[in-house]
């Protein structure tokens, strides 16, 4: 909470700002930022974690592929030497910087800056901002703190030999890494939908006033979901069809495998907000139910004994003139009676089925 | 539930793996896997069960049709040798296995490759992906298991003689196949509209809250079943736009035919839908009414009973002054006064409707 | 219930039939097939029933108007040889005998061929398929059964004499059948309205649990209603930019007429689908506004009379000390105590509206 | 409702008979029918009423602007001498006569005719079917009935000396006539919405069932508003576009300034359907909660006095042994443990917020 | 409310006014009005208020940029004057001073007019209309009072040196005024935000029927909120494509972000109405829920007592031979039944949950 807070100050601080003022806006972090290069092409590969942008810029060499990851962002200066020795665009910068983008593709005359989402699941839906810049020769990431995701892509890097990844250029890569995120979406979708099946089962069992406010905060992560996967397809849609000067035509038919995933992804997600909408009816109904319940014993109890107790309060009167009381088996006569009424409204209560 | 999860297993481990890398995702079956060819032409047609894909292939022959049927999926080599041999993409071999695509046709310059998916009801609803292949002398269909769905095919192809499919070619059959498995949708929409229907009996007769269980997991199979269907619409309209080297003329009137049949398929889904949506106020209309007929016997049982109840109290009170204690008929007149408030009442309700 | 299942039946047997295999699929009639044969000119008409296809097109003559009208299709050789005859695609016959088509326009080299759906009310929504074909010099009509819709175009046919039907050729009479069958939806429509408003007026007067199962058939026959009724749009569109030889360019601005009117239905048919939603709602709040007032009555009922009985409970206690047992008016004291009770709880109800 | 009954009668019989037959369809009038001829240029303009179509079109003079307008629809036989002087199409004369008609735009070579509906608020929504014809020497209006809406335009003419209006030609007339009937549904809104705010404020102070049916009645008004105003986007759009003979390029500024009112206008009309709609859950809310005010007065009557009741009844046993009876404090002390249970009672109800 | 009553009333009065007559609409200032002038070059800049358009358009000079800034719009003649000067279309005059306009983009020959809305939020939602006209040389807004929105840009053009602000033209800062609009929107969101959570959490505490009311308001303001915003997409994409004589090719990358922005502000204020929307069915939950624990205190303080209270009503019968009232300890056996009674029942509840 008091992250956001402080993220909500930052925003506000930026209003009115220059456009194209580098602020970083987002969680900061004191973690250390971690600069790693890998270099490749079929016949190997080398990698290594350097301390600046100069050292990471001296290793792009012209016809193999570099991949530069920058982990942490909260130091403006690095991100604008970046920018400034890859000739990168003021708004280009700001945008790597201002982590509450949408995901987005922006097409400059010599690079292409993708903006995607990076999401982790504990419970919550952790959000984060990944930048990709493709130029002829360099792939280029920003994230906002360390993490694993890209590690598979490493490894095929190490281990492709001659593989495909190792064979083909900058754009596979670029390729590659979407891929893994989007790949990565389905964790969440599970993750999600755990949490909306266990939440189900507990509504049926015990439904309870906090669960509704529970189904409004899902709702609310499956609206933040959404909003991190839909643009994505339009993204996806236009690298394809991007500056065939960046984008061979051979990554072609790779994106549009990325594309039929997200699709999948959005399908999911709706699938997921739909069952969250019928936990609100499941829920509704839960409730009523468990009233239901309740108002039948309460029907049954009073409707049984509320007769009975008539009856003994008729006997209970002081009239000197009582026939019945005289009666010397009057007493057992009255049990009786009460005995018979007690079993006719169970035997009725039975017929309709309320027992 | 088993099945699901180690599927999911297998989902998670495919993360980070380079796209394009043969691994099966579906269902593991230990059946035997069986390919069927079908080779025909107008004067005659031959039909043989082989083991491998070398024997398969060398049966295609130039200016016949052949239809080559794999049933089962889990043998990745298989999968594989079809793959080099017919000049198949990786990505294809990739979308062969890995069974949770939605329907999509995919367009290469040698071949039409479609994936569509075959329903099966049987109180739930099972879902199989069908991948098909058309080249200008081939059809080659990868079911995951074995199933007797083209049968009426084969049969037409046996008795035909110089029937259509007889004389028309590969883009016939593949027209044939992908039309017999949108007619098939038709019986899975009877199965689920009865279920639909017996339902609002079950519920309209006692509502019970597994009952909205229900309704929510018929909800969740129609999203399912749209799925499938919806994207069904723009392959078949892909399919008669392709190459026309692959997809003669002719068969563009049979295409349209399939297609009103998809949109058939795709208004039944969503009138289903919206019956089962209707269930859900339909629920809680008769929990509601139900509750209202407890609530009436009660209200009924209690207001006669109550003030008669309060006049045999008074009675019972033991005030030395009370005259009409000592008052010889009291006792009978105090019971007729409690008869005639007893009838106003039901007299009052019979009114109102309430009895 | 036996007619839909034997369709059912058909529609399943049906499956797998090579495509274009002539079956008739809909509700088998008894009823003798009629054919009926117009043929005009400006300047006079011809009017004969024939029993054959074969005498029919007989009939047909160049440079004059000819309406075939065939009602009754069960007679599947009789459909096959107009469609020999006329040059028509198997699956146009295909499609005329399968009267579960939703309406369409196809066009051919020759021929245009729609369908549309002719609706009839009488307390349900019976739907029967039409089929059209236009030719140059021909208009051939294929109706389920014998019907009285299309009798005032014959009556203009008869009546017309120089008129405007009588002048224009077969495009005109193509135009005004479809018209006619669309005017007629204007009839379907206000029985729907009726019985939806009847229906609105018993659930407001009396709620009660089958309603609402009403209100779903009501729901469900919208629906059916949207189906037959939407895709009209898109066919009149087509039918207007259809091929300039067999539709004239004065005919279109009559088009744009039906075209008009069929939005007009759609819409009609979007209010009645809000006003069923609205039933929904109407039944909803009816029912709990009559647990309201049972509620009321009980409330009033008990509050009334629980502290009375309290009182009279208290004085009956055995108690040897209490005094105001001995005070001689104790026992009127009691009872005017009840009553200014009473009084104050009526007073109070009254107050906050509740009586 | 009975005038809505008789023009039922005449759309029915009006099905079957000839497109273009002259019926009218519509409210009839005994009113006089009055024309009403305006001709004007930036020097001077004449105005007068006239008895016959003959005499009207007389006064057309070229290179000036007339204006006719004609109120009351209900002689066929003036609005046919008016079509054939004029040249209008037959569709178009029907089109006048048919008052049910959805606005529209039908472009004629020789002119633009025009329908658009002028609405009356008086608690309800009264529609009259307004049509304008736009030759370049003229305008026509044909009106169901007398109305002032068109006043002020007639006023500008009178007073606009060398104005706009004066100095523009019949489109910027045509134009206005237009954009005074769009300002005027700003009225409308205006009366729709007080409606909408007063029954908020009765549903929130008591609700009761009738209330339910005036909000169906009211969104069945905001249907019959939308109808009305909806098409009338495409209708100014392609006024906009017409053929530029007839609707000069001066006038196409201001027809986007009506354009834009009419945008206004409907996104009132979904604002107000969006309120209309939060009636039905303000209702149910209201009546939910005043239930629970009833159920929690007689939850709290019920649970005081039932414990104290029960104490009561213990003392009226008439059991011998029973020592309490016979300790002369009993009674007081007895009377001391009801008041202590009540009072705990009405602190724990206290605490809870029911009271 | 006065203030709303006297805005609708001018609304009316202009009703038939011939379009384009200049009348103020919106709220009444007596604030003075102001006008201050920003000339501005790389190399330096002048700030300065004036009294009339004829000083402040005198400051115009071209190859610098110039912004006047109008505050306040009552006075209208000033508003003609400002017209007259810079050649403004009648139609533009009229939108500046018609302050209820929707968010739009006109384009002239010589400049291009844009309204865009101003949002305030103390509590409730205030907007305010704000006029810009882009001419080569100048660019000038039109505010409706007095405000502050656009202090950075001012901070930015005297502190921004050479900047980009001071080197790019009246463009760049049409598109710095129009971002730092959507910027402010953010606050917006924010507040609205802010409201809706707190008024989440008092729902679930304790829900009365004024809070549904209040959701109401809330979905209404959403709504003028989404009224505001969502025709802004469409004036920032036709800026873009706007005249390249006005809007310089080098602002477009900017634009391309302020775009961004709006998106990112719609989808916020589709989230926003999606938590709205949430809060009804909180809000009846929590009501229900409510319900629900008042009845079951009811249920179990009744069924505990009824049967007791019946206990001791049949041994408050006065019979004479009834031997349990004898037995000694009768009454002791008697009490210890009732206390069995209780505590069975009190365990059954617990074990359902109840308690």
């Amino acid at each position: 909470m008091a992250k956001r807070r402080s993220t909500k100050k930052r925003r506000l601080r930026k209003v009115g700002a220059s456009p194209g003022t580098l602020v970083h806006i987002g969680a900061h972090k004191t973690d250390p930022i971690r600069i790693l290069v890998f270099k490749y092409h079929p016949e190997g590969f080398t990698e290594s974690e350097v301390a600046t942008p100069e050292e990471a810029c001296s290793l792009i060499e012209p016809g193999k592929t570099t991949w530069i990851n920058v982990e942490g962002l909260h130091n403006v200066e690095l991100v604008r030497e970046f920018g400034t020795r890859l000739g990168l665009h003021p708004l280009t910068l700001e945008d790597i910087l201002h982590t509450r983008q949408r995901p987005k593709l922006e097409e400059y005359e010599e690079y292409l800056y993708a903006v995607v989402r990076m999401l982790n699941w504990d419970g919550d839906l952790l959000s984060e901002q990944v930048s990709l810049i493709l130029t002829p020769d360099l792939v280029i990431t920003f994230q906002e703190r360390q993490g694993d995701v890209f590690d598979p892509v490493r490894e095929r890097i190490r281990t492709g030999g001659h593989g495909r990844i190792r064979r083909l250029g900058t754009d596979y890569l670029f390729y590659a890494l979407v891929d893994i995120i989007v790949d990565n979406y389905f964790h969440i979708l599970e993750g999600m939908g755990d949490q909306v099946e266990e939440l189900s089962l507990r509504v049926l069992a015990d439904p309870d006033s906090n669960q509704m406010r529970e189904i409004q905060q899902m709702k609310a992560r499956m609206v933040r979901l959404r909003r991190s996967v839909y643009p994505l397809r339009d993204v996806i849609n236009r690298i394809e069809k991007a500056n065939p000067k960046l984008m061979g035509p051979d990554t072609g038919i790779y994106l549009r495998d990325v594309y039929d995933h997200t699709i999948q992804v959005i399908e999911s997600v709706e699938t997921l907000r739909d069952s969250t909408s019928g936990l609100v009816d499941l829920y509704l109904s839960s409730v009523s139910n468990r009233m239901n319940e309740i108002m039948k014993v309460l029907t049954i109890i009073a409707t049984i004994f509320i007769p009975l107790t008539f009856i003994a309060g008729i006997y209970g009167m002081n009239f000197e003139n009582m026939p019945e009381l005289k009666w010397p088996p009057g007493y057992f006569a009255a049990l009786t009676l009460m005995l018979l009424i007690a079993a006719g409204m169970v035997y009725y209560f039975r017929r309709k089925g309320w027992l």
